[in-house]
């Protein structure tokens, strides 16, 4: 069976790197192209980059050629792993271009027809790329973001409270240095240290929770109506943001109830079919003292968020801790689940259904 | 000049370590006896404890010979640092047999009639000792206590903010492993790791903060009418306890004022002229990513708290972090703070106000 | 297919869980019985042990009752992560029951009938199970060791050099807390620290080198003819155990002989097609920088030992780095290596031959 | 008393930076001038430099123009903690125009008139700078090196052993990741890791240490006839280097002998009356698990070495641990010891041999 080519911008940095590496045995998508910064372009992948991520740098990768950021792209579907300098305008050309664009770059985050999918949490997002299309005039292309790693894990976690009305959330949030790309954070400024400020995050977080977990009403996002709180720190570990939220709930749940809406959680048809999705979005850990950072970052291949310590809370209400992986669910799988998505929902136009045949996926 | 003799429970332990390091060369007091468990009475303290305080063990204490917890102990003042299945009820015991008890117990903390002193934000609150003596028909006996180490940098940093009416507070703290005292966490537990739980942890942040602010109304403490929430991590660095706290302020007072406040603050004299005072309690630092945990756990010799990132929070205001070091302010220097406290109070039966002549205090 | 019940003492330890975790989905054995300590027999698993590893205990073992280490076992393999004191002599006298005992204790590793098993290194030694039962007229059991954690991935680098001569081989070890067991390296020993010091590690290393790497003659082990001198540190890494290596070599081979050496290392049949024999055992790795705990301790599932950087020391002739995953390769993984080896060697009364059909193994 | 004013090359770096610290209250000299990179040329200090030390930058420095390199400087007496780029050939230059250049540059440490200076060590080599001067035709100016920073606590523990006959000498090097400088190791490089390699630095240490240990004879440096190899190692600590050294020593001695060398180790008059000269250059720790990184790189305000473990090594005869800090002694620090000993040695044209009055050092 043959698979639909893809390309990565990007794809020497931190993210890039594990944007190969999920895709490796793909059951859709294939890297055909890699796409490097002005340093790197022209030279073999493996001379360009420095693997930073565990394991050696995959073999079929090493002697790609990295290609230019204004060259011609021949794949369909387009992961981008760019900074921001570099992500604007570049990826809107590309989509204006035809190519499908699933960024991670903050910079299209805001732009009002761009969804900004957890595809378990807002599938029906993905409806504003007809209206990106109609306004913009664009046939095949499409940018889709994915969000700040940071806010990833609240948002997967409060989801499945919205029936209960969320009023008010404070995030406190201690991440690890990998959110920082490559070469990041200086060993000298973390080592035996916190650092309780990361530049532009928390106002990230605060807007983007907002959004991600609206509503689409008449082709355009209502923000949930929410007050959203959020400090953030660097902390000593390699990979997985962890939160701290407090949150005020209309409806008053019990605490039990709060752990089944977690309990029940998969996100909509076809989300949870689809290749990257993880068995459960959201796990809650019973023992007092999980999620744990280290021993939880990896449940589900790095997909799923895993939530503990749900208490009550004498200033808002209730409590509870969040853990997702950010470079995995954070980053590149969020991504590369959005994409599905939009391979499923018909958004790329040269993507075979027949490839789904061996997944329970109605694409009717 | 002679000076007082000291003596220090729990000896051997992290804390008793840092009470016998803070006390070299103090200007009134003098390590005169150790108290160590069963283990290790009747050894050389150098035999017996295994130093784990940065430099080598004090030549002093190297051939002291550590004494059980049920001898009798010649010095008048007595600082414990025992765990509290020890320090109940043999503290209280020491107190009634004349002794003033400076202790570190959270057994001891919230009794009715024992202060839990922060010197420079409720030195009034040792006016409890004189209830203390007149219900207990103690003479010249005393129990004081100092908080919780993740409490302390919280109560100091909101000490100042009173003027503005405290309503809530939320904290979320970063606490050191040295918390936790020796072997305390083990290592598998926290290398790349966080641990979000500290058992008994939050519920004494909530509620001593609440009783250090408090005020002395007829003899009693009324605590501070706040609502006060706390969520307590882990992680991997040595010494240092950071929090990140949003609150809401009644008066909603400027951002400058509340600097103003913590610039202003020194606490009530003879506070500020006792040797084991910082020259501020609280020291503001403007660069927007302090205070930082290994770079500013040392200030004013451990013994001032730093407080930085002033900024509004749309949930409850104002937010803000503050950073103390857990074993000096947090606990082994905040009680022999208390204990100077105590001297030139006249509490301290033994004490001779002439040791205090090179300060400028006022004992009038 | 059924399997063959196996039994782990020392279950509840960090390298008991390694073996429930390795032994998840292993094609010939079972988990059948789970043996603690005193404090944990007779109760569940999943309340008996704390579960160190990442992620969350396996579901299987959870509800399985812990048995005493006195009690009796069904299961005819015993895998044993028991500490010292509890080995000895039990371990001994299970083997002398009729169970087939695979050992991680030091305390049996130079017993002179044991055999110190390293498979793709000696795998002849196994003959010493036929002396072991001829002197102590045993049937059916055996009692086979595998190595200290430290001095496994330089065994594993020198075996292929061997035929090069062996003279001297000077080894430092920078070695992760797991290797210490749980709780093992208390926090505030190790965080920003290095303990040059590991009670014990320097003889083992220098003699069990000799031994695994040693000939079997006339029934007996000559060691390896080889002066071996270890230097061993903690360093404050989660896991892996990493070695740096001089060495002089009496037929003086050039650098490429020595990588030529790795590169066509794979052990004696049937050893490289046992369900858990890595694909390699040895990889050297070209980059100058790497063998890097972190990014390679997880190669061949833990089973590969990574050398690189082999250059010239002025000082013995050759040197290089190697690393190996301490409580993959170097514990668990290790004895279970053996046991398939014994397996498949017929040592095992009840394993069936016909578990072993899909893989290309002879065993005539 | 008026000081010698003194400018600081390369003063935004982590070196530089902790020139500023060291110099503060120093007795002879006060720092005049702080030289920057073009980036930070003209701007306040405290706006070019970002201060990287524990706590916060000092005040006296904060508003300081930083110069250009390639301005004209009035201090007679140059620190540089300049990147070997810009040392070469800016450090020469100066020395030819008449200032005392004290460089931590690897670039000028083995020119053949340069000396490469450890006081205690080899304080007789300074007389090369009369070869510089005589050769050059110099009449102020001097150009002095320390020696790298891992070389370092290897030479101090080997210098008292020179009357043995060191004839090999293997060393491998734990490092801080504050060798590297700012930014220095990016942290994904160096959290739960070590990286077996750093670029030059075996080299360094291999004949550093030769030349260090070496003998004035004729005005040239004649080097230790000893073999020396060395193997370093990054690991995730933030200061401290430790060795772990093997070696052969003719003479044979017992292990008492050698610690009674260290023991009376000193280093020549005047060196033990210097300012920055600690009480004792080398101390040896008795515990079998020191010396330590976090717990003993401090000893003598981290000017003293700290060595332990003496003991039996099969392969060389003799092995032992040893620790410095790696910014203080084996950088600024030993940049400013060496200063004042030219400066009392009379090589420093504007120096008043009146400041020293204070000292016990005899000038004649």
């Amino acid at each position: 069976m043959q698979k639909l080519p893809v390309a990565i911008l990007g794809a020497t940095g931190a993210v890039g790197q594990r944007f190969i590496q999920l895709l490796l045995d793909h059951p859709w998508f294939e890297v055909a192209e890699v796409i490097g910064s002005e340093r790197t372009a022209g030279r073999a992948y493996g001379e360009g980059a420095r693997w930073v991520l565990d394991g050696e740098i995959p073999e079929f990768v090493r002697g790609m050629r990295v290609k230019g950021l204004h060259e011609l792209f021949d794949s369909p579907l387009i992961f981008s792993a760019l900074p921001k300098e570099a992500a604007d305008p570049r990826e809107m050309e590309l989509a204006a271009a035809g190519h499908i664009v699933c960024t991670n770059a903050a910079v299209n985050r805001m732009i009002e027809d761009v969804p900004l999918l957890l595809p378990e949490v807002n599938a029906d997002h993905v409806r504003l790329i007809d209206v990106q299309r109609a306004t913009r005039g664009w046939k095949t292309g499409a940018l889709v973001a994915n969000s700040n790693c940071t806010a990833m894990p609240g948002v997967m976690a409060l989801a499945p409270l919205r029936r209960f009305g969320i009023e008010r959330v404070a995030i406190v949030s201690m991440q690890a240095v990998s959110g920082a790309g490559y070469p990041g954070v200086a060993s000298l400024d973390i080592l035996d240290n916190i650092v309780p400020y990361i530049g532009g995050e928390e106002d990230k977080v605060e807007t983007e929770t907002q959004r991600m977990l609206g509503t689409l009403v008449n082709d355009r996002i209502e923000w949930l109506p929410a007050v959203v709180g959020a400090s953030c720190n660097r902390v000593p570990i390699v990979d997985g943001h962890m939160v701290n939220i407090s949150l005020s709930l209309r409806e008053q749940p019990s605490m039990d109830a709060i752990q089944e809406a977690w309990a029940g959680f998969v996100g909509p048809d076809p989300v949870p079919s689809l290749p990257s999705a993880p068995e459960k979005p959201v796990i809650y850990l019973q023992q007092p003292d999980r999620p744990q950072v280290r021993r939880d970052r990896a449940t589900g291949r790095g997909m799923t968020t895993s939530v503990g310590r749900l208490r009550e809370d004498p200033v808002l209400g209730y409590k509870f801790a969040a853990l997702s992986h950010n470079t995995v669910r954070g980053a590149a799988g969020c991504s590369i689940l959005n994409a599905e998505l939009l391979a499923v929902k018909g958004y790329i136009a040269d993507f075979q259904p027949e490839w789904t045949e061996h997944l329970e996926i109605d694409l009717a």
